[in-house]
């Protein structure tokens, strides 16, 4: 599918300066554009890279004043990187391919129902008592168990495991072979020393606008439910443990993960590889480093947290490069030993 | 489903002091429930809600006293958590859907049996010469090599994939997607820098009353097998690396990891984000701390380790709390070294 | 299947010490060899238990001289551990299932073609427009969405799935339930605290010769694509994200992660556990240790690392043996200003 740069400017309501007859094939980085590319510039940081690169067309901002010659036309609008998005999503539009329909084999149990305009794949499986919305997408070899309920336009990826009486929902999306609602880990230890398994009786409560990456885990409640509110976004790999409660629009990269009970809030940013202990409650918009391990509640908003106990950000780095000195100040404690020996004698 | 408080307590063996007629449908936390709920009391850290929860009944242990009036209507039993985990189980045998018998299409490939009572939901495959005990469940698009053995009453949920010759014993649970006995990671460096595959030629071993989590990976042993005991629970998103061995009712929280040929004992616990290396014998009853990393063997048994690299847990928070004050005992230092300057002039 | 001695023995262009009408049937570790089994000895630490195994045949290098009397048929050969392997290998070969020929039911979509030579599971689905090598083996359950391309020889085991347009070549293997080109994890903040997904458009292209693991996901890029370059070997549970390089012939254990956009050079050895974060540059020949997490570029070739953040290892080594002895170095401050007090009074 092919553009002129004089069609993408009146999509996005730009201006252009250079010929705007170019035709566009598709979209890279500025560092890395070719002829037929459009990219964007928005940070100053990537200014060098318009002046040499090779795409044929470069979104600006309205203030934006070249320094030097540029080969590129360029298209003047409010905000680069929006304007850039709104490109992607349009040309994500046009060549989305669109499944739609029941492809055979596959199940739907009895009582289940499907609203209209959405796609049932290959091999998907669908239980019993379910009830789900229209414009929703089933790919192939996804399952749902039974007494599910599914929202408008959500996306259930391949492979998807929904257990029984989990509730999601609109424009949700979920990544292949992601896992809501198997049991949460929750065994008693007995006189002899097995473990008997506790019932896991509750279910998975996803809201609205949240997307899941691929292979994570979501645990069902033990009594009641697991909940991730509305706007939330999880990466990969993520284990969200029973009885956990994930605040509105906060974001969780991959291979986190949260242990049973605790309360996430509202806006926080929990990065790659972190571990959060259970039954712990972290305040609104709290960020967390990679790799960082957080075993106690966090109760004042904002904070930004690091290391593995997690501590205040700076505090930690402080403690970090310290801990990198060591050797000179065993260096130094050894020196005034040396003194003091010597002026002991 | 409904039961009144009285047939409660004849299924819990206990004694009533209330209104034993009023009517439960749901079980809840002591400080979240509501009226129809039915909760308990065992640590006395949450005495204080029973005289303020909104729960019909409450289930003590059978010394409790009360020092407020409750209204509640109270169950005692001999022990109270005890007695909600069997009245959770007795809950869920009443509601479990009970899936049975076969649903098509599914595959069976040629002398494989499977016994009676069980489940063989659509979509799910089952190589050949495979041989599977009676009342178990293979959920839909779940799939069994050629030479799997499965013991009675064992659950595989859906989209399990369990590899060539594993052999599974009984009464154990696999949740959705976990992979039993892919290939072991094992490459030989060749000169030219490429690496060339070991052939992993050995299976998977799970005896009986197993747990495995969802998404977790149990490699197959390059030679011989991957073990793991009667009674061991693992957590989801689990690495356990070929030639493992994890004794007799270890626990293993959720994404922790066990590297290749490494014997964890029995009765330990594992907790989340832990990282084990190749090699090495964990001795029983051992304990190691979320996102501790243990680097080499523990022959002593019973002792609680943390940190990376993970030591006696006592040793690790007296350096840990050092670590944070880092920075004082560099004021101290340089205080000593300010004075020693004066007196040296 | 069994082998004597002397077959073995012509296989690997070796030569006998002992009785070479011995039959063979397993293959064991010299330290777990039983009769029947056939061990070898590369590692000179292991060459006590070559005077006690119960294995029937060793394989030794050429250069072995025996300081006791060994009960085990000998095997001469150039490299006992390289012959070993093929041995393995060959072994594998006669043993394996063979699958083939098409299961069914499997779905293919329009304008697909797969060459000779292959297997499609049951339960298996393509999509539209996939070309498919000759010796393709697709396994039960997995998934391919559209345009998608597979090299000869490739094997797709049960489960996995791959998103429209992804590349793969030759020789690779990809284990059970692994997510290729899912969308990466890329959200715009917008001014009311919620995000708008930012359009996932790029793909992945995976060279020849790579291995995944079971549960690993590799992300698709937001534009152009995320690259696993010839040789490299991937452990399950590993994320990699949207735009990231991977270098031919690195190797990455279970459990590791590599953010957003980050290029990892050749012949890397990235250990368990591992966090890179996103927008780095590592160059080839670098070794990171187990749970280590990588800030920043590193552009030296060679280094070893370790440690969170990540720096030199005999460095790393230093400051952690220091933060052991921070007690010590503790008292001996005190020590210090005890002395200083007294000499000042």
């Amino acid at each position: 599918m092919k553009f002129t740069v004089s069609e993408i400017a009146k999509m996005l309501d730009g201006t252009t300066v250079g010929d705007d007859t170019v035709t566009i094939d598709s979209a890279a980085k500025i560092e890395e554009g070719q002829p037929g590319c459009i990219s964007f510039l928005a940070n100053s940081k990537y200014e060098p890279y318009i002046y040499t690169t090779q795409s044929s067309a470069i979104i600006v901002n309205k203030d934006f004043v070249p320094k030097q010659s540029i080969g590129a036309t360029l298209i003047y609008v409010e905000n680069a990187y929006t304007a850039f998005t709104i490109l992607l999503e349009e040309y994500q539009k046009r060549i989305a391919t669109g499944k739609n329909g029941i492809e055979q084999p596959s199940f739907i149990g009895e009582n289940s129902q499907m609203g209209g305009n959405g796609y049932r794949g290959a091999f998907s499986y669908i239980g019993r008592n379910c009830t789900i919305g229209s414009g929703v997408k089933i790919y192939p070899n996804a399952y749902l168990g039974d007494f599910v309920e599914i929202g408008d336009n959500t996306v259930i990826h391949p492979g998807v495991r929904i257990y029984d009486h989990t509730i999601i929902g609109k424009n949700c999306c979920i990544f292949a072979n992601t896992v809501i609602g198997s049991d949460g880990f929750g065994f008693a230890p007995q006189a002899d020393g097995t473990y008997k398994t506790i019932p896991q009786l509750g279910n998975v409560i996803i809201e609205d606008e949240v997307s899941i990456g691929s292979n994570t885990t979501i645990d069902c409640a033990t009594m009641g439910s697991t909940i991730i509110r509305k706007g939330v976004k999880i990466d990969n790999l993520v284990q969200i443990a029973h009885n956990v409660e994930i605040g509105k629009n906060t974001v969780i990269a991959a291979q986190a993960g949260v242990s049973g009970s605790s309360r996430i809030g509202e806006q926080c940013i929990i990065a790659g590889q972190v571990g959060i202990t259970g039954h712990i409650t972290l305040a609104n918009n709290t960020k967390i480093g990679a790799q960082s391990g957080l075993g106690k509640s966090i109760k004042k908003e904002g904070l930004s947290l690091s290391g593995s106990p997690a501590r205040d950000l700076t505090e930690h780095l402080r403690s970090m490069a310290l801990t990198r000195r060591l050797p000179q100040l065993e260096e130094r404690l050894k020196e005034l030993e040396r003194k003091r020996e010597v002026s002991e004698h």
